[in-house]
């Protein structure tokens, strides 16, 4: 409990301008050239922006950037490479650099291929960790086009009817325009749940709802402790009397499309014993003009959100979202009041920013 | 429970290309042309060949075939027709037709412009059913290439936090070949179940697990019962708190796909009031070669199909099995020993034998 006499706020707001500044300086510093240091920056506070804070500064100082860029295993200097291309299609060797360059420049090519034929597909071998799948996908909406993006995570989901972590927490995106609504922007893990909520709940002593991991045996469990001692989380839809074989086989359609595609290999073999550790992505974006007027698209798709919101609440709820409206009307509140980022956070960045020589900008705020 | 004096097996085998000839025989005499009847023979009977049971001669004679084909309601010489192309794209209109002959006239236009592009997608609207997903995904196979197919289904899904049918129970699926294994074919629903379960539960007087549906409330029930009662299916992942939202996002992004883009309508108007019951799909389709070499990516996958093969078993279970396993191993059965149909549905197709005057093959055995 918090001593009411000594207030102090949980969390301290920066101006997204100036930390996106800040981070590229700090960027530039660990050897990363500007415009690198730039598409970086603008993915992981593009995270922060929408809410998606485990993905933002939050990552930074761990070893998928910082960290990896101060011990070598990501190359601040790699530049992504087109290894196999067609008219609609490309393969992109991200050369053990930044995630979010490999994945940027992977989702402007499908973007300038959707441009000349209407679709656009890049996979992508050899990247690393590249925040919030959202980012990339929402690149293709000012262009008039669906957007999608995906990429491998982290080895700790059980593949139905076995036990042990066999397959990625793989999440994907798409994200389509609307009208006067804010768009539609997908952004799911293909399990049940990511690991930060399992490790909270361990933190804070709770068991969690049956039907989010197993133990080692494979069989269903509450108390997340068991997530440590050999147990995995279960693929989206639970155990398979719920679907689960569902999010199964969304989590290895990734695989195919990031891993095997690219050549890059399957979250098995690149997590596991003797695995390297690089992380396969897919990105793709599809012209909306290729099949019919974006007019017309964005009609509907306005009728369609009005339609999902104007859907009678359950019992006790308030309501139902659509996906991306959250994130939206979060990137608007703190694109005007700054981004709330939790004393923890502030207190490893403080870190970064002595480290590296480059001062944090004055916060706008606490809350 | 069965008189043991007399008994009588409840299935009934047909050898498939008997059963094939004879469906494009009653196809025929519906008035549909020789060639639309075998694109829609193939797809049905794929699904028997396969083991989704529910899509296959089952269908035939309710209204999404013969019965929709005698109302009216499905115009037996209606021609699939592009309205909007562009390289590696297209919309087509199919015109009130049979669903399995707009969607494969449209996955073979998505194969023709991945053979040109490396990529090809093709919407389409104003179709009717189409059986299973996985009928038109693995026609890219055969390619080298991945395939794509999604529909919109049923108006039987609640929108995680409300109440009552507003999304569908939209299937997907994505077919990728391997090269000494089975192929990988993910053919997945974005619900928890589909309808004929609850039909099934109902029938028996069973409970069925939480998670599967919620009441008119918008609340988890295990009384199948409450779904008749103003009640819906749950999305993949059942409630908020297991990921439920998912697996609405999933439902929405099909309906994006195949009904907005296509400028068909989303489920929601389609089926709703004042809907006209047709149905948009989406098909797709990647050449690997524009991504890598078939062999390199075959390889892969044969690989990956291992190491999930390999993962330990779960307590009390027999082990993990990858999407299109199973599907793969009953084709090759029932290629060989026939297709068992229930006896019910014998039942059916005798009187639609009957009625159209074009005889059944002779069954070549009971099971």
């Amino acid at each position: 409990m918090k001593w009411k006499g000594n207030i102090v706020a949980d969390y301290v707001r920066y101006d997204s301008t100036q930390i996106k500044q800040w981070l590229n300086g700090v960027f530039e510093k660990l050897g990363v050239p500007p415009r690198d240091a730039q598409m970086t920056t603008e993915a992981l506070i593009h995270a922060d922006l929408m809410g998606i804070d485990s993905h933002g500064l939050n990552r930074v100082t761990n070893n998928s950037y910082a960290g990896g860029l101060k011990s070598g295993a990501v190359n601040p200097t790699a530049r992504p490479e087109v290894v196999h291309e067609g008219p609609a299609t490309a393969t992109i060797d991200g050369n053990r650099g930044l995630g979010p360059v490999a994945a940027t420049v992977a989702m402007e090519l499908a973007i300038e291929k959707a441009k000349q034929t209407g679709a656009g597909f890049v996979s992508v071998r050899n990247s690393s960790h590249y925040g919030a799948s959202s980012h990339y996908s929402s690149l293709a909406l000012p262009h008039g086009m669906i957007g999608f993006s995906m990429t491998i995570g982290g080895l700790g989901v059980v593949a139905t009817g076995g036990r042990g972590r066999r397959i990625g927490i793989n999440p994907m995106s798409v994200a389509a325009p609307a009208k006067n609504r804010p768009p539609f922007i997908l952004d799911v893990a293909t399990s049940v749940v990511a690991g930060g909520k399992l490790e909270l709940a361990i933190m804070k002593g709770q068991q969690v709802p049956l039907g989010w991991i197993v133990d080692a045996a494979g069989l269903p469990t509450t108390d997340p402790k068991e997530f440590q001692r050999g147990g995995a989380i279960l693929p989206l839809g639970g155990g398979p009397e719920t679907g689960g074989y569902k999010g199964y086989g969304l989590s290895v359609m990734i695989d195919v499309l990031a891993g095997v595609l690219s050549g890059g290999g399957f979250v098995g073999e690149l997590r596991g014993e003797g695995g390297d550790n690089s992380t396969p992505h897919f990105q793709g974006a599809l012209s909306i003009e290729g099949f019919s007027s974006l007019d017309s698209f964005t009609t509907i798709m306005d009728r369609m959100i009005d339609y999902l919101k104007a859907t009678e609440p359950a019992e006790g709820s308030s309501g139902v979202l659509v996906q991306g409206e959250r994130e939206y009307a979060m990137e608007q509140e703190r694109l005007k009041n700054g981004i709330p980022y939790h004393r923890e956070i502030v207190g490893r960045i403080t870190e970064l920013a002595s480290d590296t020589g480059v001062p944090l900008p004055t916060p706008v705020g606490e809350s």
